[in-house]
Order: structure tokens, then sequence, then C-alpha cells
């Protein structure tokens, strides 16, 4: 187990406080220190001011063991981390000569003279070290001081990223900050929530009583569940054990371990099968189409998806004959089959997924559907579904959730068909 | 002019700290605060933990004139803020017998009978006051105490939102700390880097000296410009007439007033000139298609569209005819105008917008056109066009960045014809 430290985050930029855009930067560096076995103990948002800065570094400063700020390493006025941060510990700043060659070399490359406005980037406090900027011309930097670290990094997500991983990761497993390997196995789950979840999995988990940490968090009826080792005394061996009992009592409701999608595991189904896949969809106007093509490779078994926001749309692209749409109305059992079928022919392929219903934020349709009510068409060599659901919330909720409904039908309506081809045919043989 | 306050915000809970979700709270606040003239000073995320929550509460309570919190209200074990900060701040917690009444009714409305957990969610701290909550069991708190502010909001964005709006901004407002007009005026643009917009804008802002307040913020190519008064001295209407100023130096790279997304500014004037649309795109997977969608009340306008993810579903849904295939590729300046022109016709469509390019992550195409390349085609009533660029950036960046592109083309070919419907033709009167 790496030595316990206080690691605090301070992400600087007036945008982050003024509502101009989430900040990103806590949630990736949360999720890859967590994987690490470090816990973030506070994060602070604080405006490019050069008192501010100072003050909140300060505070910060007598309180951690490790301090990651964001942003303000830039060659703009506003630009203030480096400089206010130097004074405040009393440091000088320092060129480094390699990091203003970069910066030279990167500038020339676009047609451009490094002026001492750029060249301050290069500047840093005595006693520093720099990390490498491979897509940015502003360098982090990395300062060990009074058993402390002080580590800046660059504000645009595309350079702080790859210097996180490649830079500052490598260091703190260097000095046993960070684990090597994983802190945790994460099990991706869909189909209950965390109040049924958490009680279902306690008896697996009751009998390493503290010496295991179980952890849960929920997206749109997905749920993640983390297990980590609470101590040396658990090992990762006992985790991975631990993680295939869930495994084993979550049945069809484990989607897969780490970060897979619900499409991802579609795809990867299909991909192996050979089998191909398109969608048709009217409420989610789009999304459904994107949860698939989202995914790099998909094109392989992903041939494409039909918008209908129309009834016109429905019965000449997907050939949806008028009496079903009369009879039964565009949001009806009915409609979602045939839209699946109409789409798995049109697009010649094995299988079709489709969603109609009502988004809102007018009260349902015509007929007496309410908003929310969403129906998913489902067609396969297998045969033909569809399914009604409910879903609640705001019009943006109710098509992100219509997605995650059909995705979830689709991986366990494929593992069942799966499962039946697979299964050892014991009986049949006892027979 | 309101009083200037200094404002701070902490956020609870250990899923922000463990990159398990965003802080949405944040930029919502500070959206809304800005709007109102108020900026945050500082945010913090924090830990659950009452050792973690008393410190850190304390030192902000004592450098902050209003403090608010979200988020631990609710009933389980691990909910600390209301009882931490009550015996930080040396008071008693006493219950509100209203709120009691509200949470059992709210609680005996789903059948269940409220126990001694739930109605902990009532007491609140001497001299405080209770915020409804419409949304959920655990009401809001707010104590004015030694001419400071605090307030304590519930987590859940669906109840912390409207108890912002209806209950704390308006206290504000009542208190002049909030003005209760807008306190700038935001013009959406789209063309135009930040670094051009300034200096193209300067001339007109520098007459108003240190009385106007500038800033500028950008999302994929969006950059959008907040002009607000830095004191008494400028008043909402120089605000407007240099809002209007810049309106007309823009020209074209205006997009409008306040939030308005280029989709929606293309869906309003087809709507208004009852014309409808629909869309055909590949790399961007059902992006193009779900940014007509987003917006309530599309249906009017927007038809549908098409994702086509193989050159097959090209022929045989778009009518794309195989030469062209063959002949240009399916990245192609002749394939896009041929997905649009297909679409147009068999959506049976006045408009038509269509996107085909490489999105990544592998090196292009089997023809020359490397990762990045995009082809925008545009069928209308006014003939048929095509476009070519090239976006650099992840997979994901590249699909975001084709779509903004097509729509800010769009918006422009509309304005340019609408302009030359409406333009007065006095030159002809002339002859």
């Amino acid at each position: 187990m790496p030595v316990r430290k206080r690691l605090e985050i301070i992400s600087l930029g007036d945008e982050l406080l003024l509502g101009l855009r989430d900040n990103a930067h806590l949630s990736y560096m949360g999720r890859e220190l967590a994987r690490k076995g470090l816990a973030i103990a506070r994060d602070q948002e604080i405006r490019d001011n050069a008192e501010d800065i100072r003050n909140y570094f300060l505070e910060t400063w007598q309180r951690a063991d490790i301090v990651i700020t964001t942003g303000g390493l830039g060659p703009t006025a506003d630009d203030l981390t480096r400089e206010t941060i130097a004074a405040a510990l009393g440091l000088e700043l320092v060129m480094d000569e390699l990091a203003a060659e970069e910066i030279r070399k990167r500038l020339s490359s676009i047609g451009r003279k490094a002026g001492p406005v750029h060249l301050r980037q290069a500047c840093i406090p005595t006693g520093a070290e720099i990390l490498p900027n491979r897509n940015g011309t502003a360098p982090g930097v990395w300062l060990e001081k009074d058993g402390k670290i002080l580590i800046m990094l660059p504000g645009p997500g595309m350079e702080m990223r790859p210097m996180f991983m490649e830079e500052v990761l490598p260091r703190l497993e260097a000095r046993d900050i960070a684990l090597i390997n994983e802190a945790y196995l994460q099990i991706r789950t869909c189909g209950l929530p965390e109040s049924e979840l958490g009680p279902m999995l306690a008896p697996l988990f009751d009998p390493y009583g503290q010496r295991v940490k179980v952890g849960y968090s929920c997206h749109l009826g997905v749920v993640d569940i983390r297990i980590g080792a609470a101590d040396d005394s658990m090992s990762w061996k006992e985790i991975e054990t631990l993680g295939d009992s869930c495994r084993e009592l979550l049945g069809a409701d484990f989607v897969g371990y780490g970060d897979v999608s619900l499409a991802e595991r579609i795809v990867a189904q299909l991909r192996s099968e050979e089998r191909s896949l398109c969608v048709a969809e009217s409420c989610t106007g789009g999304l459904l189409s994107s949860a698939f093509a989202d995914i790099p490779g998909a094109s392989k078994v992903f041939r494409g998806g039909i918008v209908c926001y129309n009834n016109d749309v429905k019965m000449e692209l997907l050939d949806l004959p008028a009496e079903i749409l009369e009879q039964h109305g565009a949001v009806s059992s009915e409609t979602a089959v045939a839209m699946a079928v109409g789409a798995q022919e049109r697009l010649d392929c094995d299988y079709a997924l489709s969603i109609t219903g009502y988004a809102g934020p007018d009260n349902g349709g015509p007929d007496t559907a309410p908003t929310g009510t969403v129906y998913i068409g489902y067609a396969s060599p297998d045969g033909v579904w569809s399914r009604k659901v409910f879903l609640s919330g705001t019009r943006q909720n109710v098509r992100e959730r219509a997605v995650i409904v059909a995705l979830d039908w689709m991986r366990r309506k494929l593992k069942k068909y799966d499962e039946l081809k697979t299964r050892p045919r014991n009986e049949a043989k006892a027979i």
C-alpha cells in the first residue's frame, strides 16, 4: 500500500466561476487518481487573480501534501499561476533552456518567432523540473519542497490530459504515492437501481468486513460498482474472485468490467458473429444511431439509421403501412415493430432496433398516451418483439433514457439467444 | 448597483472528487448569478466528512459574505451538512413544524410513513428560515448571521435548481445583492475566433473605457460575447445600443442574442416560411439529425434524417448512383451533394443538409484524403452546393465540429437568400 497523502487540486479560470464551462478536469483526474488508489481531498475553482491565487494556494499548501494546479500557464496577461505561486513560495523564476528551445521550435514550425511573451512560459521556479507538453507551448512544472509536491499543469484538456498520464502518474508511482496497478475493479450493471443492488450483493461483501471498499455510482439507469481493497490484507486476486461472484449473481444485469458501454457490448457480439445492424427512431432524433456510431470500428456492424420525425417519412423510408399509423397511432407497439422490420428490410440488416415515443414538452400525443410513453421495437433473425416503457423527466432526459432502455433490452435479447446457442445440450443427450 | 458581496460555493459529495460526475451545479449557478451581476469568488468540492465540512466551512465563512452549500441535506447517514455546519456556528437544530408536516404529506402520498430519519430533514439551525423543496423531502435553509448569509441547498439537480431560481435569487434581489434585471447582454457569434473578434470589436468598446465590461467565451467554433456595465454610469440602454453596433459590424457572423443555437436559427427561419428540412449524414452518425431534433417544436420543419454508415445504404436509401461512389469515393464533394439531393427527394423536403467525412481514428480513407476531411452538401430551392473542410482533433471532436460547420454554413446560405428576397428594389425603380 502506498503512503497516504493528502492531495488537493486548484483549478484556475474565471470561466469556471461564470458558468461558461464545466470543470471536466476534476472528474478526469478524480477518475484516473481513484484508479491508482489516490483520493482527492478537495478541489477549488478560483479566479485568475493574483491575490486570490496567492491566498488560496498558501492555505492549501499548508494543509496538503500534494497540490495540483490547472490553468494559467500560457503566454497572455491573465496567465499568472507560475509567477504568483513562485513568489508565494519565495522562489525565483529561472529560464529552462531546453524548454525555451522547445518553444522556439514549436513556434518556428508554424512560421512564427518566439518573443519574450512566449519564452516566459519556459521560466520555472528554482529547483523545479519541467513536464514536457507535447500538444502546446506551455510546459508543466513539478516541484518538490519541504516534503511536499507541487504540480502545475496547463489548462487546455488536450495538453493537460497526456501530461497527466505520461508525466504526472509515473512520477507519483515512482515515489510510491500512486499504485502501479489498478486500485479497484469496476463492474458495470444495468437493470437494477442502487437501492436493490446493495442488499443483493451485500452477502458477497460481508465476509470481507472492513477489508473491502465498495462504491456505487449511477447514471441514467447504468450503475457502476467499484470494488477495492481497504488495506494490504486484501489481494487483487481476492478482488477478482469477488468480482466473478458478483458477475454470477448479477446474471443478465451484468454489462461488463470497466467502462464498456451497452452499445459496445452489442457491437462486439454482432461483430464476432459477422452480423449487421441498423436503427429507426423518431423521438430520440438520432441519439440511438449516434450511440452506435460513437464506437470506433462500428461500421463493421452498424450500417445506418433512419430518423423519422414525420409519419410520411415512416411510410416512405420504412414502408410503414398507412393502416398501422391510422389504426394504432405513431406511438404504438405496432408502429415500433413495423419501424424495426422496415429498417431491417430496407437496410438489409440482420438486426434492427427502433424507438418511437412522446418526449415532450407538450402533453403527449393525439391518442391518449402521456408524454414519456416510449415503445421499443426489435427485429432479429430469432423473431420480432416490442416493449412499452414509461419514462419521466425533461424532454432531454426522456430521450437519453429511452436510448439506454432500448440498448439494454437488445443486449439482453442477444445474450439470451447467445446462451441458447452455446448451452451444452446435456438434456438432449440424456434422452 | 447592488452592494458587492463576496460569494463562495461549497459543493459536497465524494462522487465529485472520485470522478463519478461533473459538478454541473457550479456552471448552472455561475451562469444564473452572472446574469444577475453576481460573481462567484470561489467554489470548493469537498468530501461528505464531518471534519472536512467543519474546517472548510469555517475558513470560508470567515472570508466570504455569502456562502452557498449544495448536497448532504438528505435522510441518510452520510448527509452531514446541516448538523455539522450548525454545530460549527454554535447553533442548535430545531424542528420546523411546517417543514415536518410537508415531509409527512409527501411520504404519505407515496404510501410511506415519515420516521425520525425523514423528519431529521425538517430540523434547521435556530434563527434560520426554511426554503421549500417542491421536488423532494429535504428543504433548503436560509440563515442570516453576523451580517453574512448562509444558504444550504439539496444535492439533486431537480430539487436544487427550482429552489435556486424561486427561493434564493428573489431573496438576493430583495436584499439588493443581486440585480433585478439582466446584468449583461450576450451576443452569440460563429465564424471568427476570439483572437480576431477582439481587435475587430475593440473600436466599438474603447469609447466607453472602463465603464463597460466585455467577456468572451468559446466552444467548438461558437464564440459568445458578454457585454455588461462596470458601474452605474453605464445604462442598460447604452448596452443595448452597443449590442446593436456589434451586430451590424459582425454581419453574417452574428448568430443571435442570448443562448440561441445555430439549429434553432435555421428552424425558426424555415418555420416562418413554412419550409421543410431533412438531413443525410455518415461520419457524424446521427449528431446532425439530433441537433435539429433537440429543438422543441422542430417537427414542424424537420422531417427526418438518414444515417448511412455504409455505401449500400447510401445507394439504397438516397438513390446515390454507384458511379459517383466509384469515381469520386464516399468522401467527396460529389457524394455530399448527391446525399443532400437524394435526401431532399426521398423525404420530399425543401431543404437538405448532408455530411460525409473521415472522423478517424484510423488514417483516413482508401483514397488519399486524411482523417479530418469532411464534405458538406446542401440542397435548396435556390440550388445545390458543397463545401470541403479539414478539422483536427479526436474522433468525437471532428464529429461535433463537422456538425457546427454544417449548421453555420446553412444558416449563412439561408440568410443570404433571405436578404436577397427582402432587399428593397430601389435600383430597379431608378431605371
